[in-house]
């Protein structure tokens, strides 16, 4: 027992051992099971606990709508098959359901449950301000939001967050199979990864501190003794604007490698790991992707043009002194994609290098541009990434370059200083992800409790 | 192609179509491959990309251990089978080396390589101030997070990541095989979930707002939607205390459970998740057990004690008027617990009620109690949960018995007004939780980048 050293045992236990009586254990082995599917047999009976989601006398029988954790199920009551009073059944009560499950081919999943016993549970204090049984809410975005907690309760809203599940799944299982190390790197920082004045600051023990804009910093140092490392984590940002493509809290996934050749070898694990993540969905979300209508895409071959390309194509002449893409412009690179190249996907790369990130490598035969990358889908930006610079030397020089001191950055280039081979990465926006595979016109949608210039609540 | 309306195409296409004269596309076929040990078969040969970990010379011939991203390799360099020169090849540098496999029982793993090609790809600035190569680095602690991107190149430091991971990965694997829902919930929020002075403030658009101190608030609300759910994410107390057992920013592996019948349903989901989970480290990280000393507990029936019980326990007559435990008290009890019924893991439960959190649930039997419980393992705690009050009235009363005023928490409260489920939950400090298992005297080396009330860097 290495874990305890010099503690002397005080008061008297075995005295006191008689005053507990019977000792009560905990096994792990009574579990309770959350319904799935496999559960409803047709021929066979179950019990399950669930909200009623709608309860519709018809005159000597109601139909019983039954929401679980995943899944809506039709039930039928009668007084004939269950000795059970529904007079408190009714929308957004808990109930505990015995049943006999039948088939029926009209209803979800082809099954019906024909119920045997039903006890109350629980009862809320109020109904539903929205309609939550309802295919959709049918309400403003504001009022969607005002009432999250009940509007989640709808399952077309809910889907979309079981389905960012199988998202974040997706993106893990690849990223752990191609061996990446996933870690967890602090939100609280001295100094924010993209500078710039969108940053939140705090005060931290009377230090000033900030809520940090991306992992890049640590997910580099992690490079040096991982190799390769990913997070999925919040990301700060503390933009002023309100727009339907922005928030000001969203979750980061965030990859980085090393050992590479270039910012190729980023761009080729990234479609790998959208292939791998569709196929993902398709497997193991299949109910969300009917409920919610998602889309799922294609990852053929994606085709890759640099960013002074892309400005002619969609500027002509007239682009010449553009340092970024507009959102009109990456709408109009997909629709561009589409019909050229037949797919929902393009790589921009080779932006203009004196724009930030300090830490994004200059190309070595045009160091006008930087190994950077966007990757656009759906006509809206999901990805940044690029091949970083590993050399002390050169990112000391970069920092100058775009009038930063090196001084303020003595943590971050120690990585640099004993060594970082050639690495890259990228993050990409959970949320802008989800809202584009489902066709969300609004990101806030894709929160489940979203924090915008206004919305701090709840 | 729903996600593009009126949009105009502007510029001219076709004809710019024609400067792009080869379009690049990215495949996603050609993957890179981080090194694993089925790479490395006896009699074969292989190529891969490392860092040198150590160089020793030996006079006509050379060690060369190289480090990977999770394996220690030897490798041996004589002139003979290799035309390339090692001048270059020391302690930090990235390489490229090409080498036969040869058995060898006496190096890691059983095998040595012996070295074909070897090319430099990068050298560092500087060496290594740390001594990365040994065992153990045998600095100060404070010496090891002032240098902790070189401190962690050391095999030994790095094993402590990289079995949290392991532990994260099977706590989640648990959770989804019983249906528990993963969610992300914001950090930035209006009000913390505990309270209390323990809190870091920012300046939000002008508004106040807070980091939040657990995700229990909208771990809550999601009970109404997915019955289940789990969180693994950052959680932030602004405890001015420095001691070995407290960070300011830590992660918390969180979940909640409706439709239980008591809080032993969470206590039961807690164990058997931490049977699966040391299962599953001795499954997939068994290298990293070996390289920390991490001992796995057998998990078995875990004895449970009331409060009331373990005070009298520790303290005898003394400890009436206690409403916690102290760290002193915790030792004692898994003591207690280890030589009384042979196990590492002890529950206290029954806490007094009118401690916080407001949203325990009284004991129906015993009021002056909340059914709460900890969760005690080698003389920590390293969970905190029980039984949430899920009756609108009830938690009203509840907060107002604790001198709070339910008009702060009307968004909170809306979920119990519109009805939530019977439910429970908990939260584990992963940090914690990992120092316990591999035996680290101090919480700082459990986490990758500390945050303490000095320690904001790196």
């Amino acid at each position: 027992m290495r874990f305890i050293k010099n503690i002397t045992l005080i008061g008297a236990p075995i005295k006191i051992r008689m005053v507990i009586k019977k000792m009560q254990k905990i096994t792990g082995n009574d579990l309770k099971k959350e319904f799935t599917l496999t559960d409803a047999k047709p021929g066979e009976s179950l019990t399950l606990r669930a909200t009623v989601h709608k309860f519709k006398p018809m005159g000597g029988f109601a139909f019983i709508t039954l929401r679980t954790g995943r899944y809506v199920l039709q039930a039928v009551y009668s007084p004939d098959n269950c000795p059970d009073s529904v007079e408190e059944i009714k929308e957004g009560v808990f109930a505990e359901i015995s049943a006999d499950v039948k088939e029926e081919p009209r209803a979800n999943y082809g099954i019906e449950l024909s119920v045997r016993r039903i006890a109350l549970i629980h009862k809320p204090a109020e109904l539903y301000p929205l309609h939550v049984s309802k295919r959709r809410l049918g309400c403003t975005l504001d009022i969607n939001l005002d009432n999250r907690s009940v509007a989640l309760r709808n399952p077309f809203e809910r889907a979309a967050f079981k389905f960012q599940e199988g998202v974040v799944s997706g993106f893990r299982e690849f990223m752990l199979q191609e061996n990446f190390t996933e870690i967890h790197t602090p939100k609280i920082v001295a100094q924010g990864a993209e500078g710039g004045a969108n940053i939140f600051s705090l005060d931290y023990f009377q230090k000033n501190a900030f809520l940090n804009q991306s992992p890049q910093f640590y997910k580099q140092a992690a490079v040096a003794f991982f190799d390769r490392v990913f997070e999925i984590a919040p990301v700060y940002r503390a933009e002023k604007h309100a727009t339907s493509r922005h928030l000001n809290e969203y979750i980061g996934l965030d990859f980085e490698m090393g050992f590479i050749d270039g910012m190729e070898d980023v761009m080729n694990m990234e479609i790998a790991m959208l292939k791998h993540m569709m196929g993902y969905l398709k497997e193991h979300y299949a109910e969300e992707i009917r409920i919610t209508g998602a889309q799922i895409p294609e990852v053929g071959d994606v085709p890759v043009i640099r960013f002074e390309e892309a400005v002619k194509l969609t500027h002509g002449e007239k682009g010449k002194n553009k340092f970024d893409l507009d959102p009109e412009d990456e709408v109009f690179l997909c629709k561009w994609a589409q019909e050229n190249h037949g797919t929902e996907f393009i790589f921009v790369t080779h932006f203009p290098s004196s724009k930030p990130p300090f830490y994004a490598m200059n190309d070595k035969e045009d160091p006008r541009c930087a190994l950077k990358f966007d990757l656009l889908f759906r006509g809206l930006e999901i990805t940044t990434g690029g091949q970083r610079i590993h050399d002390y030397d050169e990112q000391i020089e970069k920092i100058k370059a775009q009038h930063l001191n090196p001084d303020d950055f003595t943590y971050y280039l120690e990585s640099h200083k004993y060594g970082l081979p050639p690495h890259g990465g990228l993050g990409i926006g959970l949320e802008r992800l989800v809202m584009k595979l489902i066709g969300q016109p609004n990101i806030r949608q894709a929160s489940m409790f979203p924090r915008d210039i206004n919305r701090l609540l709840p």
